[in-house]
């Protein structure tokens, strides 16, 4: 990932699909119930770019007792002008836990004050590439985390304290609430975590687990107390994550959510003051999965001098 | 494929199908205009089986113009119980011809009266196929073709001839229709090419070049003169295909369609009498996909010792 802005790269995406230069169909789904899996197909271009993508994630949470991942993933790219096959990335995953880890860098960038201390939920891979890519937009290295397990909040304080961190174990959601002005949602609850009484004025909220219609994070009135409701797509986030529960339950008019790529190119549409409250509801788009697979394959042909 | 029994593996997978036995989810679907291209993602799983398919097919018809094949294509295997990929199979399209071939063969053996002469319509690669499977279901080798272009018709009847048919070329398709009790449609055309005055008694038509929602073989009322309408899937035909017209124009109700799978098992519900008309429409179920695929892989892992 060395030499690539995957800020830009991201962004970019974000702001084709906004301005309607990305074709993205509904996400292709399988769902397994012994034992339990879910498989995600996300798949789309950019019009007139190079390749399009179909990018496979799975999820089977029974993985772990036999010893292996729970997620899997790989990234095909092919030529728009052809069809034929450009490259497949055996990524297992990791370039959408990257290229979500960028995504809620953005948001960060984009909505939070300055930040003061840094709230994570969830002590997993995707909690812990927050913290790391975080580094690149704010000097704090104040974090409060708050995750089911606290041995898994101990190993996630240990690890993140190793890349200069310092982190605290929070006993409950509230309490990180209280503290922190940047919170990142980074679990696969499907049951709310954090409630409308859990805000205060100022805070941004980054919620990138609930990227399914089961999955959940936040709890009802949430949307409702905020000042501005951000989608990475729109049309995702009424079917998937926590957005889509407020839509259905009326608590908030879908007119009200604003499209990430439309904010990062026309910021007046982002926070105004500080003491405005700002909620961030991510469930991946296809469109970072093509950014981010175009972007390491082009790199890969350039040193390989394969033009 | 020698060794591999695909009238069975093929008709196991329909089968299963009809019995809601498979997880198949609608068909993914990319489009491109400049250059005009399409793309299928066709995947799904049977229940407590040992894979699922995700099988991706491209057709770009400029492809040729630039001196490579217009379709493409891979298969993807994954293990249900981890989600793990089990094997990526870069067979370009070629396994999706040749299961497309055997539910050709299938449907010909299981509809068709004793075969006399065989029309085929359309000279590429699905019409070569469809006749070298049609070997092993029958011992009529009198084969009428009809194509747009005399020229292919003719490379057609050479190497068909080549493999023990004796062809002759038809000047129209009603011709070819007065001539034949079983004919077969593998044409990419989006406007009907055989009409509902070309039909006689007793024939078999099996159109199968039509599985996306733009293309059509069969014109206005074919189906209203059928005594039998037969569907791979009639969820799949509903919207893709020739079926679908027929079905959105009201010529036919959808319930006179029976599904592929549920005569199989049952065979009354096919041809009962000699007079019959019987019509079966193929769009291309991710079942095949996953039966073709699993079998080849397996026969793979025999053979290497991998188990």
């Amino acid at each position: 990932m060395k030499g690539l802005d995957l800020e830009k790269i991201i962004s970019e995406g974000f702001i084709s699909y906004s301005n309607n230069l990305a074709i993205i169909p509904p996400v292709g789904e399988l769902l397994f119930k012994d034992p339990p899996g879910d498989v995600h197909i996300k798949y789309g271009y950019i019009i007139n770019d190079k390749y399009y993508v179909i990018k496979i994630a799975s999820g089977f949470p029974n993985n772990n007792k036999i010893g292996i991942p729970n997620s899997d993933g790989m990234m095909l790219l092919f030529n728009q002008d052809t069809g034929k096959p450009a490259a497949i990335l055996l990524d297992e995953g990791y370039l959408t836990d990257v290229r979500t880890a960028v995504a809620g860098m953005i948001c960060a960038k984009q909505f939070s004050n300055k930040i003061n201390m840094i709230g994570i939920i969830g002590t997993g891979i995707q909690a812990r590439l927050q913290l790391q890519y975080l580094k690149n937009i704010t000097k704090c290295r104040e974090v409060l985390v708050w995750g089911r397990s606290l041995n898994h909040s101990k190993d996630y304080k240990r690890e993140m304290e190793q890349i200069g961190f310092d982190v605290s174990i929070s006993s409950t959601v509230n309490k990180l609430c209280s503290s922190c002005n940047l919170i990142i949602l980074a679990t696969s609850s499907t049951e709310p975590i954090l409630f409308k009484e859990d805000l205060k004025s100022g805070v941004h909220l980054t919620a990138l687990g609930a990227d399914t219609p089961k999955k959940r994070e936040l709890g009802p009135g949430v949307f409702s107390m905020a000042d501005i409701i951000i989608a990475d797509s729109i049309s995702q986030c009424e079917i998937r994550g926590d957005i889509s529960y407020a839509i259905k339950s009326g608590e908030i008019d879908e007119k009200r959510v604003v499209e990430l790529g439309n904010v990062l190119e026309n910021s007046v549409l982002g926070r105004r003051t500080k003491e405005q409250i700002t909620i961030a509801g991510l469930t991946g788009v296809a469109v970072q999965d093509l950014k981010i697979a175009s972007a390491i394959f082009e790199s890969y042909l350039e040193k390989n001098n394969e033009f």
